[in-house]
């Protein structure tokens, strides 16, 4: 089975972007490039939400290179990019039958809706969060509520120089 | 001026306390322990909401030793220990005087409530979050909403054996 990770930016707050959906906040870096480059390695697929896929798009990245795109969405038609595919269909049923196949690992982007069902059909293996020094105040929660207990084994604690921490987890079962 | 630390314990996805108050996913050890003590020396203060003394009673612990402990609320009025006061008056102006007195560290334990007015009355300089390898799902949250954005810079990270990261903060002005 391949590994799905939820990967994410947040504020210390819990909030993965303004209430306009700007983020505006995110701090990159050489050493945040240096280990999404390395983790990059080991993914060829990225499901996001269609919000999430949004703000990549007002960033100007229609599609991430390398591994194949899907935005799951009720709404949106047209996929906007190459390498980008629309999934209308159950964002669970769909990750679930693409954990299946064979392939490197899946990255779930982003969008704290899109993963709370993931959670809950427990097909999340990863959690990695790369908390950012800064309390927003308001904007779009990352974890929302969920009607059970996860417990998360702490794999990695890495801090990088300006002033995020990225935490990585694997789902306990 | 003297420095007011905000120190918490919390869940990944933001939670401090179960729904019913409960802290029983709290995870304790000789480290943890041990970078307590080394922070209890640089205060001589803790100031508290009304809920979270409870817990603290809960727990048995009626006072916290060596300190003075001050417990913010307008309902509870007799103290249930020794070294410990009651604050019924405004619980902002009672931090800003405190404040400016001479003496050690203050730290502003638990209550997101409680901390959300000193955030908003510029009263806190520090920010210390014990990240709990856990996604408890529902809960009492930790940080509330406020009104505008407050930048934090790192100070420390420290990684423990039992999963948790311990996220220190100065709050930038």
């Amino acid at each position: 089975m391949r590994t799905v990770t939820f990967g994410v930016a947040n504020s210390l707050d819990n909030f993965i972007a303004r209430s306009d959906h700007s983020v505006d906040w995110l701090r990159w870096s050489d050493e945040v490039a240096a280990f999404t480059t390395s983790f990059w390695k080991t993914i060829d697929t990225v499901v996001m939400g269609r919000r999430t896929y949004e703000v990549a798009l007002a960033a100007g990245t229609t599609s991430y290179p390398g591994v194949m795109n899907y935005v799951c969405t009720r709404t949106m038609r047209a996929p906007a990019g190459a390498d980008v595919e629309i999934v209308a269909a159950d964002a669970v049923a769909f990750v679930a039958d693409l954990k299946r196949r064979p392939g490197k690992g899946i990255c779930v982007m982003g969008g704290g809706e899109l993963a709370r069902s993931l959670f809950e059909a427990d097909l999340i293996d990863e959690v990695g969060v790369n908390v950012h020094p800064v309390l927003l105040g308001s904007g779009i929660p990352l974890f929302h509520r969920m009607p059970r207990q996860l417990d998360l084994e702490l794999l990695e604690c890495v801090t990088f120089t300006n002033g995020c921490v990225l935490l990585r987890y694997r789902v306990k079962r």
